[in-house]
């Protein structure tokens, strides 16, 4: 069976894990590739239902993305923030104009009765994905931040106006318990010859995704190679907050701590070549150039974490 | 007492009653002018609650009016609307980004329980807007014209996604049974020197105010100045579908038929040079250039409207 006739799951955050996906949409066809993001971060913002982590991954692979940033809109503008910041209001998150279409219309959607999981579907198509992004549940869960200097914070709240500088004590989901693996996952997951799991933060971004009650299970419901790439390259994180938290959260900040923290799920640990030299008990390990600088360098890396992963067959 | 201690009640719907206010605001100290707006032809749109004629106004008052379209706001960019239509959908009523930052905090505050008195409030103050304007009611109205080639239509259907081409039979406004003069407007009327109606569209603007339950009676409750200016000149509208509506209604397109609209209402009506030589029953009458081409046009005519109109005194 050719890679290009396996089913893949990829499970992702926000910005790396996107490039990751970009590079299996590129190289898997239409229908192939099933990508489950983190919505615990999406929050409600001016009445907006504002996902930021499905939105990054959608505008990444309808070739929409900032490029310089890694979220957002290519030239957007934002001129209804300035008009915000006219009437008085602090515009602590950046809304793009174009950008608003997405939360406007996913809104409206959802308060009448839509399911995430729908109006995902009805964007990115209209966008002309032919991959399937879904989210990682239906339910609202929020991530939630105990931070030192300012007790318990919502996740855009320390990321984005508190640009990620309150220490942070412990994370929780809220309303988690109550969230539920919606049945497009479980079918995804039913059918998966593979499941990555993108360079996202693991106690950020990942952690919620298996948080998910009954998503662990289906996860290692059937034997199939189930492979992460470390965000964490020398004790750095390639992108945002990780290195921080981790540390925080009294973790090394090392690739050894990623894989460690996926023990139990993975069987397979991809990581930088600068680490080289790792061993994880009962998991398999490679190295590879895991920076992805290009939109070459995502196709590369994507190509190679799977035919790796499905090496193990 | 002169002019300028007088308080001051003018009734209007958009963009011609928005010019008249204008130039009443340039003569009147902060705090002597209440502007009651038409809200009939506010709508849902995704989600938002847009107010036309409300908007039209505080933009004028707020210096901040496209001057070119009488509405809007100049300079205002239109890249969600260019965003939304990405995602397949029609865009037949112009969002500008920067207008939006208006019904986004507008319909927040809505679905927060504030009423759209202290919404509008709350936000021309923010513009610096020294003058009150309030809404007609805080109740939800809505017009509805019954077309001969579509049936009902809701206003901005017919207005703006059907370009007023439909033939109109009958007007409603629905809603308008359950509606009531606010606190505000009852203040603002029970201490009103003189009371004028703007040049707005008389079946579609000033009809909607008129039919608030209560509000006939707040206007004639005591003897003062009620002057109305005709937005008729000879057989046209100054702008929009005026005339073609009151063809349709079986009127004459004339400011006689507008006087005759206002009989019971007014005790004074100035109308253009043009046409010269009207009488109506029991109604003084004028004539100005009433053409507002310039700001300083809006100065001059609103300074002689509230002057001939407090000759009666």
């Amino acid at each position: 069976m050719a890679l290009e006739e396996k089913n893949v799951v990829v499970l992702v955050g926000g910005v790396g894990g996107a490039k990751l996906a970009h590079g299996l949409a590129q190289i898997l066809p239409p229908g192939k590739l099933t990508i489950i993001v983190n919505t615990a971060d999406d929050f409600w913002h001016y009445g907006l239902r504002i996902c930021p982590d499905l939105d990054t991954v959608m505008y990444t692979l309808g070739g929409l993305v900032n490029k310089a940033n890694g979220w957002g809109i290519e030239g957007d503008s934002f001129d209804m923030l300035a008009a915000l910041k006219r009437y008085g209001e602090s515009g602590w998150f950046a809304l793009g104009d174009q950008d608003m279409a997405t939360h406007l219309l996913r809104t409206q959607a959802l308060l009448k009765g839509d399911t995430l999981t729908a109006v995902t579907q009805k964007l990115t198509t209209a966008l002309g994905i032919g991959h399937t992004i879904l989210p990682m549940t239906d339910a609202q869960v929020a991530t939630k931040l105990v931070t030192v200097e300012q007790g318990e914070l919502d996740f855009q709240v320390y990321f984005v106006r508190e640009h990620w500088q309150p220490t942070i004590r412990s994370v929780r989901f809220d309303g988690i318990e109550g969230a539920a693996v919606s049945l497009e996952a479980q079918r995804a997951l039913a059918s998966a010859d593979v499941i990555l799991f993108g360079p996202s933060n693991p106690w950020l971004s990942i952690a919620p995704i298996l948080a998910v009650p009954g998503m662990r299970e289906r996860l290692l419901a059937r034997e199939l190679p189930r492979v992460a790439l470390s965000p964490i390259i020398g004790s750095e994180a390639v992108k945002g907050p990780a290195a921080k938290l981790i540390a925080e959260l009294n973790y090394d900040v090392s690739a050894k701590a990623v894989a460690d923290y996926y023990q139990g799920v993975i069987n397979g640990f991809v990581y930088d070549v600068l680490d080289a030299g790792l061993h994880i008990d009962g998991v398999r390990t490679t190295t590879f150039d895991t920076i992805m600088r290009t939109d070459e360098d995502r196709v590369v890396l994507a190509g190679r974490m799977l035919e790796w992963a499905l090496e193990t067959e």
